[in-house]
């Protein structure tokens, strides 16, 4: 069963290196290479694919610019972490009005977030909750030493979708909180304590394992971000408005 | 406002070609090309950019890899449909259990679709309705006729997913309706007469704009199909094991 599962991949109308790319590809679901795996050498995966080096070497650049492969100088190229996945993999920053972008975002996270942190409270493991606890704390450290907590605010809610064992939610995640360019500040003291003290209430919610109070409480935490968003939306229009 | 919100990339760490593969994703950015749009050529992006040729064709390699851009022989380099999106973002064809990753998809999926129908119900425009009407019937068609019904049934969901006028949400119908490879037999005539039924009824309450309507037959709809997708599961499970 699993030897045949991807076979029926029609690749006959793309140019040679793309065609590579997709037995190699293939080529690491069959054999089962992982994360950090060394993938066979040039020599051999000509051989193998039986086309040149010179189609290998580019076919091996067109997985590397799509995550799946990682070439380190000198020692050869390797499985990447999470291959296939790249940053901003639905071309949000190509999108003309990020304005709308940003609100439609927010539509999408108030649906699927507060879900997620209910099955968070159903479903986390001991382990679960003493990580995003660590995690949360991590979070408290940046803001009040006044580093820059947003990479590990992320890191916070991915630890929640973690905590669904529901393979799928925590690769949607960081896609659906993909920082729009718009806001830089939006570090008002404020929001900074709301975020702590709402990082907070959804920990312990998770923690009791209480779905209805996860999904509230992250539903109040992402409403905060919203009308913290919308204030610096608004505050921005008006000085657009006032330089034309 | 806009020229300056893409400009905190740090890339300084990446090699050269990936450095200018980001100078020019922000040159797209900035200068507001749309799909279809024309690239500068070579001798441009290099005096533009100070960089040599090799490194801007290598760029470019990396942007056709990544469907930022894409090549017509003999015409020039373009900018691509929906740049930026490519087939499978989160890498789902790597996932080691397919199974786990079917279940884990549709429990995604009967979170959100149902929500994208309330809210296709609640937004949809006359010319939307049209739409929907339309594919359904195309979907129809190719069951009645037996073609492959599956293309059309995708795009029949991502037209609900338009109706919202949410710009997130179209895109990532796509991306949770990724078809796993275990399944290859959900032609059942029962199966396909349910889809029939199922899609007729999701497009009367979106074009009666009646959301509740719109959100429980979507959800009767999906838990159709995963009984379907189970059966065929337990189906091949027994096979395997008897075949041990």
């Amino acid at each position: 069963m699993q030897e045949n599962q991807f076979q029926n991949v029609t690749t006959n109308n793309l140019p040679l290196p793309e065609r590579v790319a997709e037995q190699i590809s293939q080529l690491i679901i069959t054999r089962n290479l992982k994360s950090g795996d060394k993938l066979p050498n040039e020599f051999e995966l000509g051989s193998l694919l039986n086309v040149g080096r010179g189609s290998i070497r580019e076919a091996v650049k067109i997985l590397v610019a799509r995550n799946i492969l990682v070439i380190q100088r000198g020692k050869g190229t390797f499985i990447a972490n999470n291959p296939g996945q790249v940053s901003d993999p639905l071309g949000f920053e190509f999108y003309k009005d990020q304005l709308k972008l940003a609100k439609d975002l927010l539509e999408v996270r108030m649906e699927i977030e507060p879900w997620v942190a209910q099955l968070a409270a159903e479903r986390a493991t001991d382990e679960d909750i003493a990580n995003i606890k660590r995690i949360c704390g991590e979070v408290e450290a940046d803001i009040l030493e006044k580093r820059d907590h947003l990479p590990n605010d992320n890191r916070f809610h991915i630890a929640i979708a973690d905590c669904t064992h529901n393979d799928v939610v925590p690769k949607l995640i960081p896609v659906i909180t993909y920082a729009v360019g718009l806001f830089g500040s939006l570090n008002g003291t404020k929001l900074l304590a709301a975020t702590i003290s709402g990082h907070r209430n959804i920990v312990d919610a998770i923690a009791a394992h209480d779905p209805a109070m996860a999904r509230k409480t992250m539903a109040e935490h992402l409403e905060q971000n919203r009308k913290s968003i919308m204030e610096a939306v608004n505050t921005r229009t008006d000085k657009d408005e006032s330089e034309k």
